[in-house]
């Protein structure tokens, strides 16, 4: 049955309204193709910047309330067009997620453990009142996209196609409430490394407590747009001072919980003497991030060292700072995959961290493992084949 | 001189790029009117659901960073054409206002105190960073507006022509940054009231903590899209309780702060036995409602009870409750204008709160005299004539 329909029908094709079809999930079986015939200039995979540059073909989905998903479609890439009303322009009624597909040293394309990507898109359409749908279906309109536009995949292992499934409420009515219209789309990207001073150079963070990134009972474990919107101008105020990105603080006790668009590692020496891994736990505001959980299933599999999802604060850093027991610390994310760091600014404070003296060794073993994996030099279940 | 500029210019038109002129802010003389020419019918003022039914003419204003603010142009109603990337759509770089016009008892149309409205856009803007612009020329256009569609100002005195400024990044790119575009648009709406059940039924509320607004370091006290889409699914669970509205509570001692999109107002007999109007501050978590604001004027004009802005907990409540110091406690915004509160749903009990029981003698008054200064039946210089 439909969640919030009316009627008693159960399972297959449940009919929202009395009578009408309603379609719980599209389906890539369905998929109607038609690519465009007019193709845009490939640019040179060491001059991209990212998320400028677009393929010339897209996925779009249209959801409405009375009739469930209507067919996808792979057309030409071309602008939406949005009643003024729209939810997502007035409420944020919308989330995104971000994956890559990466042309492997044998050739063949792979995407990296794209399922849970579709899980936490699921996760984001709940708590945002937007329609759900088959994950699996999902992934394998993806996966006929990313085969149609298989040549802007860069040739490159230091580049990749980045992926941008969107959903977003169409709601053309102004009360703040559960949308009846959505679109779900999903835009291609050729992109090399996040950072403009390259995808290995450190970064460094400001710390302020005045801006809060997410709080408990709202929204930051989840890829929603309010989440990120709200920390440009703390971006900003970073960039005046000197600063690449923000670290995020929250509570009284400054505990350090993710960096910029990334979550955040620290490798130290912990306060019992132990090699540890650390990274904050998943407690409502943390990004579940495909790139922590993966650095996390490695570090375990590993079993070399102490791997805890766990609260650190900046006085717990800044004591681990002052008695050299801080190794390396990074941020994790599928835009830049790893990226070690080296400064944080904090009550006017310069923090040095040793990152780099350091080798970066974890940080490069992890860029190197997760790098062997999506470029296919080693193999994984976690790669998964586009065709 | 532009803020981000790199030149040394000073006043006027500021070159941002060398031997580019910069537009800072566009001019309503420079007004572009192409208005519809073929027009839909116009609603029963009775029948309206909020937010619904538009006018036939919009309100548009583009900005990029390259070449400033565009002329304004009044044309006919459309559906905007935007880049899929947008910033707007992904990371809800996007803000808007919430005013409304009136058909008075003499016939003319008034705005209530617009310039509050275009106040607080101003400071969204700057929260969110999108452009800044003359308060005072978008103010002249949203007027020019009213006036060309003065005809759908609703010929009744329990409705209004909803007025939705919305400011959008339209920024065609995807990574986390300060939009280079942007889209500032004014759609009309005529109006009954927000509320199903009437204006001035009584509503209850779900008072959940785990559920949070907004908080110290975010963007609660601007009206920007993040602060709505992450309220629907609270909303969602607060009709799942049979509630109409979602109480919003903050901190470890449950203090309350808005109801649903409204600010909230107690009137009671106070902890000193004093009669008492008491609202939360604007302490960073509290929209600075236009509404609000008027309420705690006309209350503080009249001298005759305390008015103040202060935190109210849970347990304020439930102890006034159980005492019976408690008078009228209803929300305040513009939508609804004022909207008596009759049960609160908290940690399971069902509290009463004998509004209706006692007039609602306070709200009616507030209601009877913004109703007033709106609708020309009394002098004010909060109305301002539309022509």
């Amino acid at each position: 049955m439909i969640k919030g329909c009316q009627n008693e029908c159960t399972g297959g094709g449940c009919t929202g309204e009395t009578g009408k079809q309603v379609t719980e999930s599209f389906k890539a079986s369905d998929l109607i193709i038609t690519p465009a015939t007019t193709f845009k200039e490939k640019p040179d995979p060491t001059g991209l910047v990212f998320g400028t540059v677009f393929t010339d073909n897209m996925l779009t989905i249209e959801w409405s309330l009375a009739s469930g998903w209507e067919k996808p479609y792979i057309k030409p890439l071309e602008n939406l067009s949005l009643h003024p009303a729209s939810s997502a322009l007035h409420y944020a009624v919308e989330l995104f997620e971000g994956m890559k597909a990466y042309r492997g040293v044998d050739g063949k394309i792979r995407l990296f453990r794209p399922t849970l990507n579709m899980d936490r898109m699921a996760r984001s359409a709940r708590r945002t009142t937007l329609p759900s749908f088959d994950q699996n279906e999902l992934l394998e309109c993806i996966l006929k996209l990313v085969e149609v536009e298989q040549e802007w995949v860069p040739y490159s292992t230091s580049a990749s196609l980045y992926i941008r499934p969107t959903l977003i409420g169409t709601e053309p009515s102004l009360g703040v409430k559960k949308p009846t219209k959505a679109l779900l789309y999903v835009i291609l990207s050729p992109v090399g490394p996040y950072f403009a001073s390259g995808s290995f150079n450190p970064i460094s963070l400001w710390a302020d407590p005045k801006y809060v990134r997410a709080w408990k009972g709202g929204t930051g474990d989840c890829k929603v747009g309010g989440n990120y919107g709200s920390g440009i101008y703390a971006q900003q105020e970073a960039l005046e001072f000197g600063c690449q990105q923000v670290l995020w603080l929250y509570g009284e006790d400054h505990q350090i919980t993710e960096v910029g668009t990334m979550n955040l590692f620290l490798y130290w020496i912990n306060e019992d003497g132990e090699n540890e891994l650390a990274t904050p736990p998943l407690d409502g505001i943390i990004l579940p991030g495909v790139t922590r959980q993966s650095i996390l299933d490695l570090a375990r599999s590993w079993g070399e060292f102490k791997v805890s999802e766990r609260y650190i604060t900046m006085s717990d850093l800044t004591a681990a700072l002052e008695e050299n027991r801080v190794k390396e610390m990074f941020g994790a994310g599928t835009a830049c995959v790893v990226c070690p760091i080296s400064k944080i600014l904090y009550k006017g404070m310069h923090l040095h961290i040793p990152s780099m003296e350091n080798g970066p060794e974890l940080t490069t073993r992890f860029l190197n493992k997760l790098s062997d994996i999506q470029y296919g030099r080693e193999d994984s279940d976690w790669a998964v084949l586009v065709s």
